[in-house]
């Protein structure tokens, strides 16, 4: 597939390049960022995947975070994508901020309405892994990682394929959907009111089920104000407990649910992965 | 005066804030940011103040220059503002990005429509410092820098004041203004057409003046779109060698006009600051 570079910029030595193409499995343009390290130019580098959270296009991630400080000393390539295809005239895509447009949720849409264009999870486990791989100088060593939705994503999409991912980590993940809001409301939209087939994109429920115990990484803030109603990770917690599932989950005192968080954090949080991946 | 906290976040174990307060000097509203590291608590620390480019507001340098780490890690407070004072409702104030709203120049106007409301240079070198000195927990040491127009700012007002700034470095900066476009459009409009009364404004013709030579540190990308017409480095390269004005000015290959060249080289402006600064 041919992707179009559409901007491009030198950072920390290396370069911050944006990207369109044509997706197969959303049958709609998409969009993806990554930031190429100055030491892809010698040899093949593992790469993190980011998945954003709510709203959130390829940029935000990029912007704000400041993660390619450390994958420049790293050698980490840093791929992020757009939540969601937009602008496909589906009745209601951007009637709210947490359904539709910008609210992929990272999973393979069934109902008719969604179904041809809404196929974040295999956008995420499959094409784009792919046109990485095929168009920059990167191995098929890959971590992932997310934020909120995001964090919803890596864990949930981590949990289910933990041969093709070294590493896991999330800040202030849904991890729960089928019983919190943000989630319930996704996966009835987008699955329909059959629950079983929520459960594949539940965490807490793959948990369950896990095999191969990949361990999972996660940072929340104290302070956060969609802890209690819409994360409560304390779901997660119990469920990694009976299922005796490695879980670090570490509660950062006074921090909210904001970029300012991951921030904070991300430098921790790419050092983690780094010592998975194989150079 | 009083300020009222419009927005507060914990970041770096530090507290990134967000004020409003009514300016005296530019009669109107005026928003401003301060970083204040975890130290903080411990002991009266310095002041670096950042002032930005065209359109921005206290916000940009805040979200894309990742400038807090390193802030949290020396204990240096940093002080965004926004670069002209909002919504005034004078005539033609919203026309253009380059002059009016988002774009004060750190000058003092003295045509009549503006005269009441721009007076930047005032706020940024009088009433705010006193303003950051009376409501945190700061010494007087202060430092300067900033960005494209911000770049301007500082160079000019630590020429001015070389007494008041302990030291200064910009990125990007127009260093001509009466000679290049953008400073020639501004200072027409603020100050009218008696270029002597420009010439305070000019970094160029007050390093011809000064008698406190305050080095000064200066990053330019080489790909910055701007450079060759709007910048012009070169002149201020010829009169710091004519006046013996110490100066480092580094070319970095490849980076552009953005704050992705920003967030590459703040960790070493802040350290440069740092040298100069009393804890």
């Amino acid at each position: 597939m041919k992707i179009k570079l559409k901007n491009k910029y030198k950072l920390f030595g290396g370069s911050q390049e944006f990207y369109q193409h044509d997706s197969l499995v959303n049958n709609a343009p998409m969009t993806f960022a990554v930031y190429l390290p100055p030491q892809i130019t010698d040899k093949k580098l593992p790469v993190l995947y980011w998945l954003s959270g709510l709203t959130c296009t390829e940029e935000n991630f990029v912007i704000k975070a400041g993660a390619q400080r450390v994958a420049a000393e790293l050698g980490l390539v840093i791929v992020t994508m757009d939540t969601s295809p937009r602008n496909l005239g589906i009745e209601g895509e951007d009637d709210s901020y947490d359904f539709g447009s910008g609210a992929g949720f990272y999973l393979n849409a069934t109902e008719p309405k969604w179904s041809a264009n809404y196929n974040m999870y295999d956008y995420i486990t499959e094409e784009l892994p792919q046109i990485i791989e095929s168009n920059f100088n990167v191995s098929k060593q890959k971590s992932i990682c997310g934020h909120s939705m995001g964090g919803h994503g890596a864990l949930m999409i981590a949990l289910r394929n933990p041969d093709k991912y070294q590493s896991v980590s999330a800040f202030s993940p849904i991890v729960a959907p089928s019983q919190t809001p943000w989630g319930q409301k996704a996966l009835k939209g987008y699955l329909g009111d059959d629950k079983q087939a929520w459960k594949k994109y539940d965490s807490c429920e793959l948990v369950k089920t896990a095999i191969t115990k990949l361990p999972l990484f996660i940072d929340q803030g104290t302070d956060d104000e969609f802890l209690k109603e819409y994360l409560q990770l304390e779901r997660l917690q119990k469920v990694c407990e009976q299922y005796n599932h490695p879980l670090t989950l570490r509660m950062q005192e006074g921090y909210d649910h904001s970029y300012y968080f991951i921030a904070s954090f991300i430098e921790e949080h790419l050092r983690y992965h780094n010592d998975f991946l194989l150079f």
